[in-house]
């Protein structure tokens, strides 16, 4: 590795004090004059026909100040990704889950708003719904969008190699079928918005969202604005896990009731919207078939996957590439078939979620590779590694891997659980790969804009999105690196539309990638304007001047040199001294994700590998899954900064562990029974297994920022099969069905027992 | 003229409709999580020593949270001009004024924190005070400042020419003694920041601010920080007209509070505070001796001048050189001598108000014109175009007049009061001449910076503090016609030292010609950007690309081009878009001013000239004078927005209005009588003249953007002097002391009437 000064170094984040000493400013925290508070109006039904809404009593009580309902706004749908927009802010004509926006409310404070929402009558005929999409993929099911044939909006089929040929040539052949439950992101901070709409017909909104540049695309398209006419501050975002990804109906509607009472309005939603109205894991329905010689070589896969998307489509055409594509990798698989659908039905909608869709077809496959090793009687992780990927394999989906770290992810992950000694006593591993890098749907790279200050400050703007992951400190140190100068003295001004520069936003875990190359490239050109008035005094060539530890000196030379803050003295008192501003950007070279619905491409410009292994004891009496410790290995290429890294390993533990054991949501006609933080079981420190091992394998990535990849989101993917699979290794049976909850392996326990007896 | 598309144009102000409808957002209106609030108690004394300062009462109030004394700073002394330095943010041993700063409470609310000051016990030996400033510079005064000689901190004399030979030359001499009074800027929003000192030992003030580079520059250093580990964000400002370019107890006191309680601490000065604690203009008594020939020709001028100074300095060297070099000119002057010092006295403390020095200075020599004129039997406008500068006047103090509208200025204002038929009805006329394009005390320029986004919208990044005069107004235009696109599609980031580029700051009306300069080059910069790759695709030579009216097409076939939005998406679609980023710079070829205390040099880039003529009857019974109507002329330059220029030069007469008639602080003791809006008599519209005709006086600045100079300041200069020939010819007494109060009036006229009796 390179001997860098300031990447690298595990700094601490940016935003740690202030969140820690209660600084920090969240949406909820703000206030404007004369701002209203909105409370929006949810469905209780989860499929019925809007009749009539009568809004005249709410209208008339004392604080109320604007009422709107789905015939006061623009009938223009939104939705991520444009081609799949499905989704009005507020319903118009019918509701499709509970939760649906109905009206909205404009008061001069939450509790009257929320009174006027109680006075609001809503005539609805109810309709049948549908709330398992394997029925509502069949002919005959309740029509959930007019239009879309078997509720099914998105459909992928692909077919790589000869999958025939390659099932024919196996020694072994099983198939499985898994299911996943709906997660919820359950960030803390609940959504929330300010939104002033200005008499020019301006707008600007503050809201703690992940992809100011997409909420500007969408917000502008429905309230019927030029995207230049709305401005997007995001604020601190309190979590977001790709929850806040999207619009939502407090956006819009806290932006339409502005323009009509030209007062600022704003929205926080409260817990239980969270729940039914912002977005969820989507639900899986996974059926894997491999075929394997008896070596351990896979030779052919199949996999049919049924999304659960709820309501609406959300990410629907991400969620199904990417499914599909990461089935293909991290293992070497020449014959595939995949057959995917996201599917309506008529409960809250599906989004991205950490890992989006990829932790759902991971558990599949990862916990049917652990049956098929035991078929073929080979260790699992012998099995692993023998089809590993690698640098150079020439990939059927067009994948290219520049750096791959699979292999010793998965015998560093073994050797952290001392898998050889504890094997068949409830050891279990699983491995992942993931993007990143990826481009977004709309063309949009990353931006990156670096000024240095008189008195040695630079401040750096970037469109990027902090939703606390350390994006802002990690550029910070990259444009620190770049500067020779102290990462202290960096201040971030990110993700206002109004100010920084284009940014794909806070998803797929490419920020550092996108973002991070933007800034690298734009600290170089800063640094070359310093550097060539620097050379001449230095009397020096401007190429052999180094920048590091905050001075500029020339190179085999550090005594001929200055200070950074006296470079930068020099170069203002010129005659003429410009403003130092350097200018960078970053377009990932790889294919537009929703363009593999069409046509091959290389789905990433990097890759990131890992694996993790679960050490359990199961007691068989209870069903109680004890994690005694869990290992986790990442390629993520150069740490930047190694302690957020560490943080990210061990907050995929903790995500995964909600998925594995905890989190679900039962519902009963759709209406979820535990939409709060009492009754949905997020786990705690309580629940964090007794060891962690983390344990990042660094590679060096060519393309990435210093050569870093991602750590935000791809570990996580393998800890709930991990678990699975020691509980496998435990007590021989597999949970196809997450949560892992004792009673699913108590019953799995009894059946096995059955079958023996 | 050129003709422009954008500048030029009477466009509405950015901020106009925000403010109409309640939307923008003051200090007073924002609030942070955990927020306290600080009161600072004020000293009641003129002349003090502190014995002592028990705050344990105070300290142990409930909801009291820190106090500070003056013990508990830095004994670090701050001022406007570092050399000039001489206040501490709490005083340390003494009180100079009433009002001045003694302690401060930070507290959970307003009303406690007020609570709180009265429990302060503080134990003073009062010292011998002195409130006159002629008083102040005699031997045996009391001493204000330890070792500043006769209370005088600035003294400046200068000759030019031979001044002894010039009266010796002369047909005619006189001499006349002027004195002005204090007036305050009374801004109507008061003084407010809320300071937040962040765990990493940083600080972010938000503040209502015209100088945030200087705030952050005083701040810091009497924190005992380094300039860029302080961010000063200037808030929407109501009102400044120099009263909020220094840094105030308020500020730091906000900040050290916040560092003690790791909260952050807001403080909003009261109307008393402001009259008391803030700045004032400076009271000065002139004398003015002029010797000319009988055709009028000036052959000689002795000045002097003292200003009182309250008890620091503020911009004490400022104001000394400014009212010494406006002086000379706008009228030819080869012989000139001025003897200027700036006096401490035990009273509120002068600064930098419209005008600067040269109101003040400006009323007496005016005055004294009128006066000269009548004992040379000559019109008082034949008198002044007689001896009227003009371009290419060989300048005695190294004025560079490169446009003059001097001569025309007088001619209009003249005309539009239809001078010829109502002289000697009550008719008065005064000159000025203005600074604008000063360089200020820390070698700091204007950076701008402008982003041309994928949407069209278009994001200006400046330095220029807007305090209600336009100048974001104005920066969005010189980018919108630099760049061809619409003025709404601009959006302006400014005055935030986290984020723009240095600027000088708002002072001496010089914004525009700074920042405006500095902005055009920046939308140049990044028009080439553009230019270049849009002339690839319109296969022509990228000179000649003509930008305008939201297109790009080639010159001379307009229909050969494209939208300037489809401009940008061209770009942004190639395959490396790089962010369009300009940038641009002005740094003033002018001395710095406070240089010319020791040697001479060109004072200003450029220079504005003005008449003011006004009518007026007196009631010689009452001694009320009624202002019938007032002609402004002003040479702008070229006016970037005619609407702004006329709000100006109304605004100016309202202002100019208030220091002929109404305003003034009379004191016991140092101790204001008035300092609310009850009794001081600030004009409203009520008070406004039955008709005020605006004539700009449009010449084309080379040095100016766009061929713009200034409107901000200059033409309140000429209001007073108008106003009080205007009386001199209406009822042949002219009144020497301003404001020209009823009572005054009368015993001028009872005077007259004793001495002809």
């Amino acid at each position: 590795m390179p001997d860098y000064a300031v990447v690298g170094k595990g700094l601490p984040k940016l935003d740690a004090s202030g969140k820690a000493i209660g600084q920090s400013r969240y949406v909820a925290d703000m206030s404007f004059p004369n701002m209203l508070h909105a409370k929006i109006l949810r469905s209780p039904y989860p499929h019925a026909r809007i009749l009539n809404v009568d809004t005249s009593r709410a209208r008339s009580l004392k604080g109320v100040k604007a009422v709107i309902t789905g015939k006061d706004i623009l009938p223009v749908k939104y939705g991520i990704v444009p081609f799949a927009a499905d989704q009005h802010a507020l319903c118009i004509g019918k509701v499709r889950h509970p939760g649906d926006s109905v009206a909205a409310v404009a008061a001069i404070d939450e509790d009257i708003a929320e009174e006027a929402l109680n006075l609001i009558k809503v005539d609805y005929e109810i309709l049948p719904a549908v709330f398992d999409p394997e029925e509502s993929m069949k002919p005959g099911a309740p029509i959930i969008h007019e239009g879309v044939e078997n509720n099914t909006s998105v459909r992928l089929i692909k077919n790589f190699g000869d999958v025939d040929q390659g099932f024919k040539d196996s020694d072994v052949i099983r198939e499985d079928r898994y299911r996943t439950q709906p997660n919820n992101h359950a960030p803390i901070e609940p959504h929330g918005c300010i939104s002033i709409w200005h008499p020019e017909n301006k707008v600007t909104i503050w809201c703690s969202t992940q992809i100011p540049f997409f909420l500007r695309r969408n917000l502008a398209k429905v309230v019927g604005l030029e995207e230049r006419d709305v401005r997007v501050v995001k604020t601190i975002v309190g979590g977001g896990f790709g929850q806040k990804i999207d619009m939502f109906a407090s956006d819009v509607c806290a932006t339409l009731l502005s323009r009509m009472t030209c007062r600022p309005v704003k929205v926080v939603i409260n817990r239980e919207e969270v729940f039914l109205s912002t977005r969820q894991r989507h639900p899986m329905i996974i059926t894997v078939k491999t075929g394997a010689k008896k070596d351990g070589t896979f030779m052919a896969q199949h996999f049919t996957l049924i999304a659960d998307g709820g309501g609406y489509n959300s990410t629907a055409p991400l969620v199904i590439t990417l499914s599909a594509y990461f089935l293909m990798i991290p293992y070497i698989l020449r014959n595939l078939r995949y057959e995917g659908a996201h599917v309506y039905t008529n409960k809250p909608v599906g989004g991205a979620m950490r890992g989006h869709g990829i932790p759902q077809a991971r558990f599949a496959v990862e916990s049917h590779l652990d049956q098929l090793a035991r078929d073929l009687k080979m260790d699992p992780v012998e099995m692993r590694l023998k089809n590993a990927l690698y640098v150079g394999f020439k990939h059927p989906a067009q994948y290219r891997i520049n750096t791959c770290g699979f292999k010793d992810a998965l015998e560093a992950a073994a050797k952290g659980i001392n898998w050889k000694e504890k094997k068949g006593t409830g050891v279990g591993m699983a491995g992942s790969a993931f993007p990143c890098g990826v481009k977004n749907m709309s063309h949009i790279g990353a931006g990156g804009i670096v000024e240095i200050n008189i008195d040695g400050g630079v401040n750096i703007l970037s469109g990027a999105s902090d939703i606390g992951q350390g994006t802002e400190t990690v550029l910070a140190q990259i444009a620190a690196e770049e500067l020779g100068t102290r990462y202290e003295n960096v201040r971030v001004t990110a993700a206002d539309t109004g100010i920084t520069p284009l940014d794909a936003g806070t998803f797929g875990s490419g920020v550092t990638f996108r973002a991070g190359n933007a800034m690298r490239a734009a600290a170089a050109d800063a640094r070359r304007q310093l550097q060539e008035v620097v050379a001449d005094k230095l009397e020096a060539n401007p190429d052999d001047l180094v920048f590091r530890d905050d001075r500029v000196y020339v190179k085999g030379s550090p005594d001929k040199g200055m200070g950074f803050t006296d470079a930068i003295k020099y170069y203002r008192y010129l005659d003429k001294p410009m403003p130092i501003v350097g200018r960078g950007f970053y377009m990932p070279d790889a294919a537009e994700p929703t363009t593999l619905l069409k046509e091959d491409g290389n789905f990433s410009v990097a890759y990131t590998f890992m694996a993790q292994a679960a050490e359990v004891a199961v007691d068989k009496e209870t069903g109680q899954v004890e994690l005694n410790g869990i290992a986790t290995a990442h390629d993520c290429g150069f740490m930047l900064n190694p302690l957020n890294v560490e943080g990210q390993l061990e907050g995929s533990v903790a995500g995964g562990l909600g998925m594995a054991f905890y989190e679900d949501q039962p519902h009963v006609d759709g209406e979820y029974l535990n939409p709060n933080f009492l009754d949905y079981k997020l786990p705690t420190s309580f629940e964090m297994p007794k060891k962690i091992v983390s344990l990042p394998i660094e590679t060096f990535e060519p393309l990435g920022p210093f050569g870093a990849k991602e750590s935000g989101e791809g570990n996580q993917v393998a800890t709930a099969p991990a678990i699975a699979n020691a509980v496998f290794d435990a007590v021989g049976v597999q949970i196809k069905e997450l949560p892992l909850t004792p009673e699913r392996v108590l019953k799995a326990l009894e059946e096995k027992k059955g079958g023996a007896g």
